[in-house]
């Protein structure tokens, strides 16, 4: 399999994205060749100095890059060398079957919306973004590629998410709930009570409505919502681990004795910020186009894109997109005709 | 003023509350009567234990509980002498200003909303949830009286805010944000790209868009969005806290050393718990209806009913719902006719 990584879209410049490359590469012998894509004398520069002699690397050079600030259709439009825009094209003309990208979220779902286009039977796609619970992982999803999601959409994200929890989580039988504002089936908005109906007759372990309390637990394996409220949930909660951790800081350092404690308790320290650190994962896989693409954050480290790596080979390995697709069909059956 | 608490719906039954009231009443002078509204053997019981000399208290008796479990409106139809359907019996007839519950949330919503109805140019109430920021509170609502919230509901949120944190949380100039995706006015979906449109023309200080990043920080007095959304940032956050804490202790006691740390610390980590303890700000106001709400914890302490007794207090001092008339009959002027 051949991978293209945009290495310049990140906020820590492309030698992190491109260690992080390296350490994958001797993990997953599968991969025939990463297609780095940028800045061909930036690549080549950070190449020698982290002293690569793995021949599975090609870079491909693009002449501009897609910076966060720059709206994502409009930027697409006038960069059209953006490295963004050429590692999608590599995978939009089979040379490449995945994609990375640190770089821009708008963009990334914008490129490949444009080029790839949606997977048969899905009208949108979503972003699986995945958090950490007491023992595992969870998927919450769309994270915010689709802002107006539609039932029919929620139930699309539910049958992938079922899917990318099975066959690159590994989890067995995954429960899936879809966010609500309570757990009884009369609780929600119009949205989720025609979401609820389309998801129970379908063929996987729906547990029904769920509300924020149930996250963060090991109860849920996936949680459905929109793309509004799932990014709402994520940047609420990422700012709300933060500002937590700086809090635990500043009364940790109020006075001499509790210093003394924090200490003795960096072991412990460490280990929480571990946890709840988002490198961990790596990457949010953006689901139901027509290839395989991981968006990871900006400021990704290089354990970060290594995850990230680890986890489109996983996805390829396991074909999602077939079973998507042939889900998706088996469900879009028994949708009521308007 | 007189202020009705039923103190039947919470969890930790009514001495807990009483407790509180008494605590209040010492402070707050300006209260003639508190009515205090439940089986008057529990509550008699209670004020002798307490040792109660205070004559200010009165007792109402009330046969029935609306419980946790009851549906709202089903349980309230049902249940006609529930002592919260009594207390907002007090309000409605004028026997009381206000009323404190720390009861079932739907239930107090559906009581007011069908006894005391909303204020004169408001269609539908909001939940006004206070949480901790870093050297401050800020309001989040609505909370989740109002499921499918619209552009003219959101805009009097807006209003109601910005008054409820002048008058009662004594915030001069509050800052006034859109929960949406993004900061740039572009982001968003059709409720907040209307509401923003509502917004902009209006007399306070709106500084438009914003997204979970800016949460908890002191940039923010007030976050607008539909109760959707704010029931399940409400919870997903709380649910984060608790999450963290717990997995903090974990972390703790896993070693030795760490847990001789944590004996050290452990005056920074009771600081930590106290600030993002929900008591401290008692409850959350019912903006929008017709009388003084108040819709405490149903774990709520004695502290956390103290507290939303002076939040009231201040309420009614300022006459807030005289203001929020004023300023919502000005801006429903200035609303496009369609």
């Amino acid at each position: 399999m051949n991978i293209a990584v945009d290495v310049m879209g990140g906020d820590r410049g492309c030698e992190v994205v491109i260690d992080g490359l390296m350490q994958a590469l001797k993990k997953c012998q599968q991969i025939e060749t990463i297609q780095i894509v940028g800045n061909e004398i930036e690549i080549s520069q950070s190449l020698d100095r982290l002293d690569n002699i793995d021949s599975r690397f090609q870079i491909v050079h693009a002449s501009e890059v897609l910076s966060m600030d720059d709206k994502p259709v409009e930027g697409l439009r006038k960069k059209k060398n953006c490295s963004l825009a050429v590692a999608m094209d590599l995978v939009k003309t089979g040379k490449s079957d995945a994609i990375i990208s640190p770089g821009n979220t708008g963009g990334v779902v914008a490129a490949a919306a444009i080029k790839l286009r949606t997977l048969s039977g899905i009208d949108r796609p979503g972003i699986a973004a995945v958090l950490p619970s007491k023992n595992k992982n969870f998927i919450l999803l769309d994270a915010g590629a689709n802002v107006e999601g539609k039932p029919k959409h929620l139930m699309h994200y539910a049958i992938m998410g079922d899917i990318y929890a099975r066959e690159v989580l590994g989890i067995t039988d995954p429960k899936i709930g879809l966010m609500s504002v309570g757990t009884e089936e009369s609780k929600g908005n119009e949205l989720t009570q025609e979401t609820l109906r389309l998801c129970k007759g379908l063929d996987f372990n729906f547990i029904g409505n769920i509300e924020g309390h149930n996250l963060f637990s090991d109860e849920l394996d996936v949680v459905v919502t929109n793309g509004f409220v799932g990014n709402v949930i994520l940047k609420s909660c990422e700012q709300l681990a933060e500002v937590l951790m700086g809090w635990l800081k500043d009364e940790l350092s109020a006075g001499l004795m509790s210093k003394a404690g924090a200490l003795l308790s960096q072991k412990a320290f460490r280990s929480l910020k571990k946890r709840i650190d988002p490198d961990n994962v790596g990457g949010a896989p953006l689901l139901g186009v027509n290839g395989t693409v991981t968006i990871a954050h900006g400021s990704a480290s290089s354990l970060a894109i290594y995850n990230a790596i680890c986890n489109t080979v996983e996805a390829l390995d396991h074909n999602i997109n077939k079973l998507i697709i042939d889900a998706v069909a088996k469900a879009n059956d028994k949708l009521p005709t308007k």
